[in-house]
């Protein structure tokens, strides 16, 4: 089956986050591609690959990227799928204000889904959700997951009153 | 047909910044409802709403609040269905500032997708992308207003190059 | 006798900050217990501490979280005892600033008595200070704890004037 | 019965966003003093007021104060009883950053309980919920204020729902 | 002659900031032009002028935006041309911080010279400064450009001093 | 002779910052002494080396605090001498914003002489300039500090144009 | 007798703020004169003024500037005087960040006595205190003018009391 | 052939930052010169520098400065150059918002052209950028960069995409 959501990143240096987008996939069995489109380097590529996201059959595309980080927004400009920015505290990034305010602060007309600061993991859990609107079986490993996590708070919660 | 989106405000005073996000649906044609849930001031009818959002059918929830800003992340921690959060510039918020990292800054497991500060026309729009990844012909509707945003800036250039 | 101070953090990472208010308790005497307890993980086990704070016998809640820091400000929802939120500067937080503005930012209502960023002990004793307002033994021994804080620094003193 | 919540503020100009504190205790029946204490203009009245708050009756202290705002932390540098610090956003104040910073960052032996940028009536409410700890009726009165805030939200809620 | 300053924005309510850099252009006898671009309205739009901008003449381009300001980021990423970038504070920027990251911080590779919020005049002295590093008669516009700016300042000095 | 300049600090932990401080006024001669006073845990001891300040000859008084800093302030109010604050970014302080602030926003009819963050070398310097309007050896010696900044500025400009 | 303090500001619109300055030097008696100096319109103007600052008598000058607020700074860089820094929220500033960064974050060797936003009234004291270091009738003005404040504040006082 | 780019800082620390800027215009043949001058230590040394920089030949300046960096506004308030400033996250600045906002915010009249925090490398690209607009050479040299860029990413995502 082909991918569903489409994973890139401004700059290889961003893999070490947005890895975890890519591990929520495979963990909840979704399709998803990964790759490299920068906004400033690659502009055509760019337009390429937000062009035809859609016709190939992404549902969903997860882009991170630091510093003035126009690749989610770019992106969204251009398709019609969701757009799910991450923020990246890259190195050349002003404690993450500069990459957090240009994906969140889009205009009216064209908005990108931010999620926290080098969130990755839970931009692929907004895409499983996304995907999960259509596809019950989705929805019941979301529940699921939401049960481990309420587990181990639990058993941390339990070890600590001892 | 039931309604696909819920919109929730954490005070009536936020209607006039999130009664865009009901526009948007009325102007797409998908159904919503429309109601006040505050997380401080009515927790539990916070708890049954987002308990109960999947089963009554609904896909998407938009959450808007100001200052500490609780309500879409708590309403995301109870339902699994995708939560998109506009941060209210509220008369006692901090120039916006608390609303937004409020509700971006969700930890691992638990994502929010938040748009800009008041935005809640891309608030309703993102929930119609959600939910055009199953309906075809709510994502032709996306491409046609991408087009009219498109052909209003056009008119905006041939008038200034006058 | 029962516990009268509830220390509660939303992740056991969390606990490297928070045990400095259990050691006050400890120093002052004052019964506490402690546990995790998360908004977003387990908004239900939240609901239920919260819930029965009070009939269990508390009388100050101290709530510590981070990055988008919702269990101080629900708890306070809940509950009519006070509660004390403090900011943990967890390694998702931009600097501490979010979980500051996400405690404090309360909305009229519902107060949290915020302390500083990571200020744990500071919650301890100002939770001590809470029991004081009803129980003169307290009151005395802060009283000769602040004298303590004197004499150090009046040895510090001491010592950088030689 | 002599004032067991002492309301001061460091400006007259500040009594506009500090009325609410003494309406609150008004309101549930908590007697209560109010003036003008500035710690830069009057440091011996200050120390003065601090000194003795505690052997006159008081339970808790309410300080407001705006810009590089020290009343709240001087005046819990000297007296054992519990300050809740209103961080003013007065006219020389740099969009209540330096009022809040200033309050909130308490060094550790000297906690203030900070509440939102203007937050009055919180703080109002704060000293009522520590009166409370020790005085059942105080608590039911609570009780019955957040009966009375969920109704208000219920009724905005029908009424949006119509 | 055909215009070799090029200035551009995101919409037309950025006008009333951008004509300045306008003015400046005529002022100094630059021929310019002016039109509406938007990188997230208009992104084909947006490739297209910045990939024929040299071809046609232009020397440097003016691009200003608010919010998520990605307009002279991408025209940058495309165009070999200098690209000077005003931040506008638009009504949805935050005062004016997401517009000013958004245009300043541009990863390496892709320099834009970034002026002042809202500062299209110095955009419009900064195109002729760079124009004129290959045109004397403007450096000289320049001198006595500068000359009467002192002069200004020495008719107000000597009016105080009276 | 007696002291000049009077250095103090919130906590013997802010030596490392201060000792610049007085490593000027040896370099320059003047008479000073250093200690610890701290304003959060020994109120009395600050009122009183404020109060006596001046009539044990001190000309000008040095204080470094680091986040609530009301050290700085505090000591402004009590004595009529100069005082010059000096924001530490202390272990508890938010990248040094709330030392900043809390000693630089001060209201009106209290100033207190503000240096950059960690700048005690540069209080050292101002507190030579202050008493050299009344000693003009004193002013020769800042004019040969200046001449000497100023030749190891010209040594690295030789030393890089090689 | 000779002007002892210098007031100057980079635009004659800093001299709604800036008056408040002269009024202080008049109400305490201390000769001052007031001018417009731009550290970027006028260079050369600025720099003969503080070149010549000390030979003509001024003993401390007060400079004023908004936005990269240079003035104060460059000033300090010539002369050997005190230079007290008041940082203008001047229409062109970023809500008065600049305008205070610009000014206070001097490198060492250099140091500016920055005063709050605004805060010209307390730049006159404190060039008032410096002066006083060697006049004591002046000392004797400042004690007066600090009792004054505090009988403002126990009138207010007694007025809120009743 | 005379240098056609000035490359200066204020202190020999910022060379680690600076010199990405020289190689730059070492790669594109660009003839330059590198050295220090202090804004605020040898003002008279960088006013003789900006006076003489147009005549010796010089086109574009750029300028780093950390803290209160006052180097690039002053240099561009003295020559008819373009000046580009690059805020240098020095040691003593705050984050580096103080080197921004320092070098950023100039009035109007008096532009610089400001790169991202630490770009210097940017930096050297906007003076080629500034030089190729009268060297066709130059523009293609900046044209071949471009497609480096580009194949740099192309050969990351083809890594990826493995």
């Amino acid at each position: 089956m082909s991918a569903r959501v489409g994973i890139i990143m401004g700059s290889k240096s961003d893999l070490n986050v947005m890895q975890d987008a890519a591990d929520i996939c495979q963990e909840f069995g979704v399709e998803f591609e990964m790759t490299v489109v920068s906004a400033h380097r690659t502009p055509e590529r760019m337009f390429t690959y937000a062009k035809k996201a859609a016709q190939k059959g992404l549902k969903v595309i997860i882009a991170g990227a630091g510093g003035a980080a126009h690749l989610p927004g770019m992106v969204a400009s251009i398709t019609t799928l969701p757009v799910i920015g991450v923020p990246v505290k890259s190195s050349n990034s002003i404690d993450g204000w500069d990459s957090i305010l240009s994906i969140l602060q889009m205009p009216n007309g064209i908005p990108v889904a931010t999620v926290a600061l080098n969130a990755a993991k839970n931009a692929g859990l907004l895409a499983v959700q996304i995907l999960a609107t259509a596809d019950d079986s989705l929805a019941q490993k979301i529940q699921a997951y939401k049960e481990d996590l309420k587990k181990k708070v639990e058993e941390s919660a339990e070890e600590m009153e001892k």
